[in-house]
């Protein structure tokens, strides 16, 4: 049921973009670019964790798993994901996203290449931003396909993860040690970003308000998981495995709870990454020897275990308890 | 009845962004930035055009001037293109707008100042992009307060605005002359953007739709009318009038109507533009030499009696096909 769903999502997101691909083929032969750049980045893979979620707490709250409402809502988290990946590539100004050229390098490179006028680094995240700008609105368009009562958990949802994104770019910039904001920026861009408010848009699709509490401690948990994973994975990850660079955080100087935690170990750790001249194995050897990665494994495990009991009481039938609680395992111990 | 309209659309937009930044401030004192950045946008001013036709059509389309459903989707229309003038200021380098320093502008400076990690233009760009992004979030919050039946109208509009930029931004980079492309263009971005979809917004808030073919060949010409002054106001207006630099479409090599039909009747100033060393002043005399600017002064007044004619059978009120004659005026033959 929940598998089946899934592949409607998956449909949905293709048949939007083959039907806006139609329309506009039409128009001019140019305007497709942004739609394929979008096609591409769906066909590239991804783990669709955000309209797991979504179905999951639609399910779980009893929804119909024949209306299309449902479908269309994990559609539109997906495609406000692809606007995020596509703007936080450029952010962060990476090279690869899911083993292929991310979409401003792609696009830098092809106007360096064809001696285009202008600057080819504005050109690239140009192209860039209004792909995601695109997506963003296309994400908008398969909401309002969704029944009205989610309206007002995805409209914290997405102006949530903007201020957050906001928040993570400028404390990057200043890099001051501030366990505060590292965790607060944790919560808002991953916990209730991927997890808390997708089970809450899905719960409200099915008209279950009531279960917006225990999807909050679960996802606030769970999320917090999922977040020290990625930490952990870009620091000591394979990105053979994540399909992007590892050590990204290192370079962009990310405040992430990990290293937050460690530079208040180690005052040394801060100078290893904004100095020239240290590698990232270095900061790697130096996080384990503060013993932070470990504790951080034992904090994940507890979150696993907190997420696991706020959903333990919830009203919901008891395969979704055990289903939840393995996505929680799943999410929290990911290699990817 | 429609100056009031139009204030409570002001109110809407303030009250929105004053909301946000009480539930924010109460989080993190620095959650309030990108709120804060939008708000002192709308507090500069701008014309509001598109919340003006857009209530316009709703009246003039007999909706009921108490439903607050109209004034969010006016609200929608600003946010929306609040949201389109940051983004754009990044795609043009543009320094300042409305007499202020633009949002990238100003956060690259102030990254500079602080002498904060990584890269100055990453920052700015980084935080007007954010900036941009919550504007297109809030401007979707706005309309989903308004009537269903705008839904259609609404996408169609953002996927174009996007798409239209996008394609601005490659026939920049191409810079080869193309008539049919650069009409494109102005059409997608400027006359069914900022007229013709803002009043058929506005119709079908007023369950009018009906209206579309009426408003849309009204549109299309006073919007190609406004866009031909607005190619008129970069190239000879006043920067102190537009409150932007003026010549900012040749050094962004924009292939608008205007200089693409001066480059067909004269190919040397494709080099005045591309090559350097030539001053905008050179650019500016050789373009009236060729007769253009004259023949786009002709063409706005067809476009106008184009629009008038096209509103002069449409069931609407005598009061409305009046003003909306009016506002064609207004708009072609703007001085800022």
């Amino acid at each position: 049921m929940r598998t089946d769903l899934l592949r409607r999502v998956e449909d949905r997101l293709r048949s939007l973009l083959a039907a806006e691909r139609d329309l506009w083929s039409g128009v001019h032969e140019g305007a497709v670019v942004p739609i394929d750049a979008l096609a591409e980045l769906i066909a590239s893979g991804g783990k669709r964790i955000r309209p797991a979620f979504c179905v999951t707490g639609y399910l779980a709250a009893g929804g119909d798993p024949d209306d299309p409402g449902i479908v269309s809502a994990g559609a539109a988290l997906e495609m406000l994901h692809l606007s995020a990946l596509v703007h936080d590539d450029v952010l962060d100004d990476s090279g690869t996203r899911r083993g292929v050229p991310t979409v401003h390098t792609k696009y830098t490179q092809l106007h360096g290449s064809r001696g285009w006028q202008g600057e080819s680094r504005r050109y690239g995240e140009g192209v860039a931003l209004l792909v995601g700008d695109l997506a963003l609105v296309y994400s908008g368009e398969l909401m309002a396909e969704a029944p009205r009562s989610v309206v007002p958990e995805w409209n914290r949802l997405r102006s949530e993860v903007m201020i957050g994104q906001y928040m993570d770019v400028h404390a990057a910039a200043e890099f001051s040690v501030d366990p505060r904001t590292s965790r607060l920026i944790a919560r808002i861009k991953s916990g209730r970003y991927t997890i808390h408010r997708p089970l809450v848009v899905g719960a409200s699709a099915a008209g279950r308000g009531d279960l917006a509490p225990a999807f909050e401690e679960y996802g606030e948990a769970v999320g917090e998981a999922f977040q020290l994973r990625d930490d952990l994975l870009d620091a000591f990850g394979d990105s053979a495995d994540t399909g992007k660079p590892t050590g990204l955080d290192f370079t962009q100087h990310k405040m992430t709870p990990l290293l937050g935690w460690a530079m208040q170990r180690d005052e040394h750790i801060q100078a290893l990454i904004t100095e020239p001249g240290h590698t990232p194995d270095e900061v790697r050897r130096r996080l384990l020897e503060t013993g932070v990665p470990d504790d951080v494994e034992r904090h994940i495990g507890g979150l696993v275990e907190r997420g696991c009991k706020a959903i333990a009481d919830a009203p919901v039938d008891e395969v979704w308890r055990t289903e939840l609680a393995d996505m929680a395992r799943r999410v929290a111990y990911r290699t990817s």
